[in-house]
């Protein structure tokens, strides 16, 4: 028994690449907790035929259900529904009770918008009520309504069940908890296997290294068929994804055995929790207030820091000293330091974390400082090179000089990963020196 | 005449979304420019039945061009070569040529690791080097050659020609350009047409006003199916971007100027430019220095406004006051300021933005104060209520408090891009004050 997927992701938007796609990775990754396989995510434009030619496809291959996204706005140029109603045999029809639940939803749209063109909204409104007979309605999340639309009776052979995703994530994530609970899902994806997926996450090591680890593990017994093993290097961080049925659990074990053994210092989560949420932890149970100094990375760390709700728990706030002058200003560098070492420097970084820590009234601090590029580089200090330190209210604790790939966006990116790491492992030598827990 | 394209995107950490496939919508827009249609992006994982499946696909829908990109690695589950060889109907064969050219590259790979495995390194090497007979050969830029694989005589109805590009970008990105260079590549899109494409930016508008401005132009004689006409809601901004052959370039302009008309004071850019491009110049233009005070958005406005190169010319730096106590500390807000209003209120961001402007000794500044969510909402200020205020020399400029939609990534990345509409309507203000032009 099996249960297989794809997704068809609508919208000319992301097809060129003004909207990068989230939609696809994330519903395969949630089918994929279901135990239903997918094997193809179709981005295709807005237009009936190029949308009707995935449909037609997926139905070729056998698929039990497919996930379309976008489309289900109020311009002409979203005609998702539409399509999918006439792929399923199904008429299109107003269902007025929905175009009254879609009004009270807008009310305060207009009430925000004084001078909005109100058949302009009705239209729109309207249009977006307008659904294949016999489908399932999904609650809009926002204005759009999802649909679950099985095949009429007597349309060809074995279509799948088409479920019908509005394109915001924000709306499409929402929607899905309903849609996966209706009748006509479950029906659909009747034949799926349920798996276990567990996720290891590494920093600092190659992936090669991990090449080599699966193969050893293979060699001393463990049966990698048994599993589902994908690695990927992702902004320096190495993810093993290990997908398996229940029953394999004993290899799955086996193999995290010789991950840890070969790999203690760099592994740093085996229960799925990133480094970020890792840090706001440590820092919420000590009651530690955290700032940062940032030049480089003009805020991102603030920001990656600040991503997590909750977060005004233990971030007292950054300064952003990207000139030098704002390095003296803000950070109170002293400008004798940065003539000496020149601003991109160990000394220069460990002013800066001190600094923070001094005038945010903060436990920890981190300050970065480095050549983002692509100007700006030379022959001692090429482009990649940052200088990273952690501080608390004693001082200096860690520091690194590195030298990061990639161009400018890669290289404010991985700063903000390394002084993450930095930060927890800063935080963690503090359990080793009080005696306590190292994980 | 037309000339229809399709992409195949190999990668099992691709499908699953644990990285970004940046190729698939790259290669579209220069397949645009060229003049070839791109109706479909396959997304497929490392699966030969699978990559197989799209190239079928892609055939009976009679497209004259397929790129695959990905797969071209030493590694067993990179196999793209041969699955395109098999369905082009041409033969496996190592080119020895090729072979020593490859082993040329890796030579100071070699020489850098010197306990490196020479036989796995001399088997990854041959394997690569293994390609379809008569196909064209596009050099390595990393160590694995492109391929452009016409069809075999005989093979099935119609087969498209088939370039196999590496995945990595910053290899896929040049040898694209020898690609597009060669015969087979120029005979398989004989029949491409030539258009002009144009994107046009509106903010503080909803998208429905668009459909509306859309429906009118056609009823007041603009052709609209001359044009092919898409617009998007992205992060507040909407984008209408208008692809046509040259031969309507007079049904685009006057598309243009009913738009023109209906939206004068939320059209910002006609030409393409981003609302970050148009401060930054602005700024330049003038000498001028940038600074930021943030509070909910935690950095991500000065990380917005270094993110392009260069920015060192302009921006000075930013405070992050997160916390309460931080503002009176690092911004100078009055604390009785706090108390009186509250955090989040126009009279604190202004003083954030007045004492950014201090601080960092810069000639204009932004301050953004609000609430984030999910927590922290009241019924006089829910979540997503953002206060915001830019500031000069001479003290308080402009000043706003709204109430952003969506959850808390969207509420501080919507923030990000309202703070950068004020700045550039308080840079052109400016112009007006001078008596200058006003765009």
């Amino acid at each position: 028994m099996s249960s297989r997927a794809g997704i068809v992701v609508t919208g000319t938007e992301v097809l060129t690449g003004r909207v990068v796609d989230r939609n696809g990775p994330w519903v395969v990754e949630r089918l994929r907790e279901l135990g239903v396989d997918v094997a193809h995510i179709a981005v295709v434009g807005d237009r009936p035929a190029d949308i009707t030619g995935a449909l037609r496809f997926f139905t070729a291959e056998g698929m039990d259900l497919v996930v379309t996204t976008g489309g289900l706005g109020p311009t002409a140029d979203d005609l998702t529904a539409a399509v999918v109603g006439a792929f399923q045999g199904r008429e299109m029809a107003l269902d007025e009770a929905l175009e009254a639940r879609i009004a009270e939803i807008l009310r305060p749209l207009a009430e925000r918008w004084p001078d909005l063109d109100m058949d302009a909204l009705r239209e729109a409104n309207r249009k977006q009520a307008v659904v294949p007979a016999g489908a399932t309605i999904l609650e809009p999340v926002g204005t759009a309504p999802g649909l679950v639309v099985p095949p009429a009776d007597g349309t060809g052979p074995a279509h799948p069940t088409v479920v019908v995703l509005p394109g915001p994530p924000r709306e499409l994530q929402p929607m899905w908890q309903t849609a996966v609970a209706t009748e006509a899902f479950v029906a659909a994806t009747a034949g799926r296997v349920s798996y276990e997926q567990h996720m290891l996450r590494l920093f600092g090591i190659p992936e090669s290294e991990i090449a080599e680890t699966l193969r050893r593990a293979q060699d001393g017994g463990v049966d990698l068929d048994a599993l589902e093993v994908t690695t990927c290097l992702r902004g320096g961080e190495v993810e093993i994804v290990t997908r398996y049925e229940p029953r394999d659990t004993a290899t799955y074990d086996a193999l995290v055995s010789v991950i840890r053994e070969r790999h203690a210092d760099t592994l740093f989560s085996d229960d799925g929790t990133t480094v970020d949420e890792q840090v706001a932890a440590l820092l919420r149970e000590r009651g530690m207030r955290i700032a940062t100094a940032e030049s480089c990375t003009g805020g991102l760390i603030a920001g990656r820091l600040t991503d997590l709700a909750g977060s005004s728990d233990y971030v007292a706030g950054g300064l952003v000293t990207y000139a030098d002058d704002a390095k003296a200003a803000v950070a109170g560098v002293d400008p004798a330091l940065i003539a000496e070492h020149g601003a991109v420097s160990v000394p220069v970084a460990e002013a800066m974390a001190t600094g923070a820590v001094a005038r945010l009234d903060a436990d920890i601090a981190v300050g970065v400082t480095g050549i983002a590029g692509p100007g700006g580089g030379s022959a001692e200090k090429p482009v990649g090179t940052v200088c990273f330190a952690v501080a608390t209210r004693d001082g200096p604790a860690l520091s690194r000089s590195l030298n990061l790939p990639g161009g400018r966006a890669d290289v404010r990116d991985r700063s903000t990963t390394v002084a993450m790491h930095l930060l927890r492992r800063v935080l963690l030598m503090g359990d080793d020196l009080a005696g306590g827990p190292r994980s």
